[in-house]
């Protein structure tokens, strides 16, 4: 059982009558039902979760935070850019001793998962709410435990190719989408000593996490994300 | 300039009147023509161009034309069985020591494809004669020079999601299909000093190797599975 | 905890009294007791352990042992050529069905491991007895928990580079030895479902499988083998 | 044939009178007669050379010409902090844009290549003039061409894993070091459409760039690092 934090930027919510009904109490208290969910197959986890939001001080990650979390999970849209430096290079030094990163939907923008990815990660998109059918490309893959071959969210934002990062270490799940374009839409990476999923679905104005999927597919990714002990790693001038 | 041998079961365009009227001179002799094509954009490559089929004598592929042949284009589909063993260790061998490999379409489940990969190589399928879309998914792919962001096929035979293939060393193109599947449609390995690409498109009822795109993309994959010379591998007892 | 089945050629050790005096019960015996042994740091595993050898019936793999074994090693060196075509083909298919695989130090050349891999899997070697260190360059992953920063073999057969096998999705030891040589000696793949270590000590000259590091690498290697759920590989004509 | 540019500190050889006497008009010059040289085996390539060092204004990278640069190499060591972010950003920008980049020795702590790596890129390191042995990996490579199964280097500093950065997408050379360590010393990497190698040799103060076989690597890394056309790489809303 993991020490989750789940970290979302919080403004949509507050600012936005609509989306406030799709998400009254937050995208992340959504996220963090989610993840202590039991969903009648398996039993419920019984992570330790906490939350933060842009708004809090240091954005609810200072460095004690960050180094008992195991795994965070980060959902950002408009205000990428407020996030400070000092946060993204503790995120970044956090993971790259093992924290584990689930990157969620535009957070593919967000300073942290360009800083840990060294690419632009640009991509198409297109808002019409149209039909999305993520296929599980790796169905060994622990990340699509329980799932069928494929999920299927009938009112989705798009996302297309070219999608601007570095080839997947593993890629679990392509999107096909209605308008016809692909994505890249559950990609893992791991750096340093830290795992990272990028899992697209989750843009703010359709219920995306209430569905039974993907609470199951952001489990999967807490339990593959938290980090193993591994080997020390000693770096500097040997004798 | 590369030494090119097309292989081509070349059964469908004799046994079947409607396959013929697309293929008139079997798949084999419309490949060596897009390979040769200069299609008004670059100048027509001036490859060696041999087309071998399963019924000529040792399938076409002694073992002096292998020690020939720069790279192999290979398209089969409903007589994989009739394919040697002896001819199969040989392609090996040959992709090993560096020799480019093509495999087409229903080439997937080709022995030759299947030995290279050590899985099986299943897919799904649905001959509906529906939309494909190529997306290129790396846009800085030598695989994809001079194409647009996406190549459209109208009709063709759907190939779906999971491909039971190794992880692609490099993922260049993944198919958008109309009736709501998605593939890895441009597979790029190395196996040995040898390179190897996977390319879907190709459907015997349809004409496929007509297409302007897929033609380049032929050329393109043409040159990029062209060995280098390398180091040499040097196996046994050491001294 | 998993049930494992150790593969064993077993014919050096009732061949050759020096080796027997290294492993008097069989290489597969001392493995075994590596593998549920407890080291003073972790509890002893609850695997349930299974033998098998080449020379029992259907080289101890009947269908039905495959059927239940979640994770196989495999160790083989003087007589892979007497492993049957249909027992490769079983261990093949289990491997791509999701079971673990596990292939030791000469089983480079097992014909099981040439199949899943499609390479010759040739390398250089000398048995000089030499001194081997294998360095943990992947300190992040769970094969390499609780380990050091290497390992030191003082007694060993080289094997050296290059190693022809397809690029590892990941390169967990490599090698440096006394003689001046490296080597990839901790590799890892996904092949189907199936999760594949190839990890090079084990000479049966020498007593590798008593250095306590070893046996921990060996556990560490049979949970990360372990199969998970994923999701169904539908394979077949959509409707 | 491409257009060059070789960034180098230039620091050391200004400022040490035996590092001087090793690369008397700085370790770039010695780099471009490298780029340049035919060695009796090729004909001389007729790159386009251009130099710039870490004092010319804007470090000699102004925008029209990392523009006009097919290929990027990067030497820098004491001084990596007194590089602005404003040319990071915009060799960054190149890189994903398709320009080749070949990080030498010390550059693995650039900020360039912490950059585009998301990574500490830290390792191991001793200062011992031992001898070094750089293993073929992958002799199948471009990079490798017309090299023999290794390189031998009698005096350098030693660099140790673990090496802090993403797993290879390609790993050409490993090093073998007298004191027992390794490293993974020939890595390449793709991001956005630029080629990236890091290549381990080059301490200033051994005359390692005089090496045949390391000029051989210089040159064949160009080569492979020159960008091809690739498809277009569109961005943003679409219709």
């Amino acid at each position: 059982m993991a020490d989750v934090t789940i970290w979302n930027e919080y403004r949509h919510e507050r600012e936005d009558d609509e989306i406030a009904a799709v998400y009254p109490d937050g995208i992340h208290a959504t996220i963090a039902d989610a993840l202590t969910d039991g969903d009648g197959r398996d039993e419920a986890p019984d992570h330790s979760i906490r939350t933060a939001t842009l708004d809090d001080p240091e954005h609810g990650l200072p460095a004690d935070v960050l180094e008992e979390t195991d795994v965070l999970l980060w959902w950002g849209h408009e205000a990428h850019d407020e996030v400070s430096g000092a946060v993204v290079d503790r995120v970044q030094e956090r993971v790259l001793e093992g924290m584990g990163l689930i990157v969620l939907h535009s957070g593919h923008y967000s300073k942290v998962f360009k800083r840990l990815m060294g690419t632009t990660c640009s991509l198409q998109y297109r808002e019409d709410g149209g039909t999305e059918r993520l296929w599980v490309v790796d169905p060994g893959h622990p990340i699509a435990d329980g799932l069928d071959e494929s999920i299927e969210l009938p009112r989705t934002e798009m996302y297309g190719e070219p999608f601007d990062v570095p080839e997947p270490d593993r890629l679990v799940f392509t999107s096909w989408f209605e308008g016809g374009e692909v994505f890249r839409s559950g990609c893992c990476y791991r750096r340093g000593s830290g795992r990272i999923f990028y899992f697209r679905p989750g843009h703010e104005e359709y219920p995306i996490y209430e569905d039974d999927d993907v609470r199951r597919v952001l489990r999967n990714a807490v339990d593959w994300a938290t980090p193993t002990e591994g080997a020390p790693r000693t770096f500097g001038e040997r004798d």
